[in-house]
């Protein structure tokens, strides 16, 4: 069975805490530095590399964090996880959702079915489906082919699919796969299903309703909006809706959904843009190839996560300097900032992945930890951000650790040359330039001017934003989070901290208030 | 001549650091709860109100506040600024951009100008323009009316004009007032560009060059790209451009541009959404009326920054709040959280606002501080990041202060009533749940559904997101963070700090470089 104990109590914990701190700016500068970019480097999948020269780690900080895993048991957690152990005790849950890329273990059977085969075959039944709306198979009531598809979804059936679809747009139409347009509509503020109905030709779409429980009041509020839209243009809803839900959800098996495609309670709503929640809109929007290309690319990452040795293991890798960062650093926050306008809403998609999974104060046996877990996670697309917050970044009196992500090509391959550069080469020399600013800084006699370095990153290279180094980026998040989540010994896949403002909003509904929430409704008006 | 004093050297600082800290979860319990949401609250302009009942504060504090305000010449300052004198010290620069919405003061008489009237001379030159596009007496070569207005700019120049437009955009429709469409290039990543120019109909558009000094090195490279895109269009850039710019900039009076409107080095990128720079691209969408009611609302709230007394003033009283938060119980950044899809790049504005005036760790001497300055800002609207971070926000280990924002009515007024209630009253009454459940927690047996509570927020309450709230809600957290920055006596008005990037980021481009950044350089494939 596995171990589970708290950080605090690990040995590591301490040799750790006492671990000479390193001086980021002296290692990074001159030779020293060189060679640190040179070794500092971990592959990962999908051509993509992990490069972490500008952490404030040296060879004893890496040996310790090495020490750490082992004594965290961290790959023993991810083999007994993706072996089927109930892994979300709170809940009582296996954790799955490296299944639906591939099969690192055993065979996992679940509510008797192999689960594994169980995920492939709702890949395939997507597939099917999504090749019929293709070919014009599926029709619209007049006959005419479907030419947009609406995901109707919050948070995890939202945020993830969502950035997928916008990193991979541009890319798919240049390379001509692009099949579908896609559009999201997720806030219970009517003006956001109003106006995504408005921008649309509702008659030529499928509407995808994503919630696992099939009671989401968010996404239950959001289907009557559509279904009023679909009715007032004279349309039968039940042509133009499919359900990616659970099979025992009221939404499964419901002559209501043209289609019902199933997920379970393994999967959790942030890491499911692997499943049919990612699945059923990406592969009507670009076609089941690129859904395919796009798994394979997140079983590769999956497989680099299953090493033992965290030094051949960028996502476990991760995970440990950003523990240390946390612990000993004592840094409360990180920025994601990807050198990539396609990636524009995956830092809001990580923003979720990693608050939501370890942002808790109490460990997997429901008792309260001394040590700090889950920062807080916020970035915006570079070179943008360098005009907005990086001032704070350099200057400010809070250290903050980045993660860079960037590629050598752009994905639609229109560049111009400007002052004897394209815009690539600019934006590239950009992140490399922000990574020594930060690590080494700059003394200038005027303090204002003044830069003190030691504010370290790690950068993410890739060749391109495609299918499979979008898998790949994304599986690396996924396992980097649950890897801290093993160290900090918290449940990585329950949300119990979403409840208790659900469960008041209701009160607040039914008028069953007092104090200050009966005072908030009234200057509410509700 | 106003005196400057660092934070720490204020008597109001230690009476600060000792005064006897708020049990939120105390004080907002019961009916003492009730009280406080009636008694905490400041009407802001517009009809907005600001309430800060569930704030760690309490009559002490807030008397204690009240004196740093006194102490540290809050108002003075304010008053000296609009008054001219010269506020952003290390750029030898007044701070004016109050002025492009009203006048609180004296005469600002700069380079031979009265600048209210240079500002206001602006606003009618793109008053005029805009009315001669959407009358068709400005039309494209062929004698066609534009529909589409597309903003090339970065930083300043683009997220706060971003996110004002698409605040207003489905008001504006619903309201019949809207003109045209508007589109945004921004990142120097190519992608960027070749998508937007990809999905608009070039021949129809009217492309706005924003920079202040006509130099910044992405914004140039996009008007390349997209005068490249003209010419292969077949079409004459200078009669489908204009510039907004500084009038001595290369791009001011220059027949390359059908027309420039002009701001000046008084006005910084962040702070500029009210000049030129936001008025252009507002007047071309939803015509010079509706950016004249946004000024108004934004010169009503500056009349209320003015006033001396905190407790009467919103602006003053948020930032006093704020600080007390960062420098005394110890938070190291907050989230914006507004309940209104009509906000979703508003935090993303916020986060250049506050991040870039206030990320200092010298004050306006040029001296170090031996306090924290400005927190990193991020954000969501809700009921989106509910379903996403709102996790670590209530379980987390470290406390972020929230900034709600709500209104009572939506922008398009299309509503469904699902399980008894509207949409829209779903969205108010998640948010009020959200302020009682952060400030109030609940206990319960199982630890891991245990809410400690004593999260504090604060919510601003409208009407309606329209011109004149959007006005007023911009200069609130203007002056908010202006304010902050004269607690913390640096300059809110420089950015030193995005200097040194640019420099490398040229090294990098023209081969220049060794160690570090040669190696970077190289796996970049620069």
């Amino acid at each position: 069975m596995t171990e589970w104990k708290n950080f605090d109590e690990l040995a590591s914990y301490k040799a750790l805490g006492s671990a000479k701190k390193v001086n980021l700016k002296e290692v990074m500068a001159g030779e020293s530095g060189a060679e640190r970019v040179k070794k500092y480097s971990v592959p990962m999948a999908a051509g993509l590399n992990y490069n972490y020269a500008a952490k404030a780690v040296d060879a004893d900080i890496l040996t310790k964090l090495c020490d750490l895993a082992k004594e965290a048991g961290l790959s023993e957690k991810f083999e007994a996880l993706y072996n089927g152990e109930v892994i979300n005790t709170g809940e009582k849950r296996m954790v799955l959702h490296h299944l639906t890329r591939g099969q690192l273990g055993n065979d996992v059977i679940a509510d008797g079915v192999n689960k594994r085969e169980f995920y492939e075959e709702q890949v395939k039944r997507i597939a099917d489906f999504a090749n019929d709306v293709h070919a014009g198979k599926i029709v619209n009531e007049k006959g005419e082919k479907f030419t947009t598809v609406c995901q109707i979804g919050i948070g995890g059936s939202d945020l993830g699919p969502r950035a997928m679809y916008l990193a991979l747009l541009n890319w798919a139409k240049k390379e001509g796969l692009f099949k579908m347009d896609a559009n999201f509509i997720s806030n219970v503020d009517p003006d956001d299903a109003t106006a995504v109905l408005n921008s649309m030709d509702v008659s030529k779409t499928i509407f995808i309703l994503v919630s696992k429980s099939g009671t989401t009041l968010e996404t239950l509020t959001n289907e009557a909006f559509v279904k009023d839209a679909l009715k007032k243009a004279g349309l039968d809803a039940s042509k133009h809706m499919i359900a990616v839900t659970s099979e025992t959800s009221p939404l499964a098996k419901n002559p209501d959904y043209l289609a019902a495609f199933y997920m379970d309670d393994y999967i959790g709503g942030r890491y499911s843009s692997t499943s049919a929640v990612g699945g059923a809109v990406l592969s009507l929007a670009f076609g089941p190839d690129v859904f395919a290309r796009f798994l394979k690319g997140a079983a590769e990452e999956d497989k680099l996560a299953a090493k033992k040795d965290p030094m051949k293991n960028p996502d476990m890798l991760d995970a440990l300097i950003g523990v240390y960062e946390r612990n000993f650093l004592g840094f409360g926050s990180s920025a994601v900032l990807p050198y990539s306008q396609a990636l524009s809403r995956f830092p809001a998609h990580l923003q979720q992945l990693d608050m939501e999974s370890n942002g808790k104060s109490v460990n997997r046996f429901g008792e309260p930890v001394n040590y700090v877990t889950g920062p807080a996670i916020f970035g915006e697309p570079g070179t943008n951000g360098q005009h907005s917050f990086y001032q704070l970044l350099h200057q400010g009196t809070d250290i903050i650790p980045l993660q860079f992500v960037a590629y050598k090509n752009n994905q639609q391959g229109n560049d111009v040359e400007i002052q004897g550069s394209t815009s690539q080469k600019k934006l590239c020399a950009n992140v490399a330039a922000q990574i020594v600013a930060f690590a080494c800084g700059k003394h200038d006699e005027n303090p204002n001017k003044n830069f003190n370095g030691c504010r370290p990153s790690s950068i993410i290279i890739g060749d391109q934003v495609n299918p499979e180094s979008l898998g790949a980026l994304l599986a690396h998040f996924e396992n980097k989070v649950m890897f801290q989540g093993f160290v900090w010994n918290v449940n990585s896949f329950d949300q119990e901290g979403v409840q208790l403002g659900k469960v008041l909003a209701k009160r607040v509904l039914a008028h069953d208030t007092d104090g200050a929430l009966a005072e908030y409704s009234k200057l509410l008006e509700i």
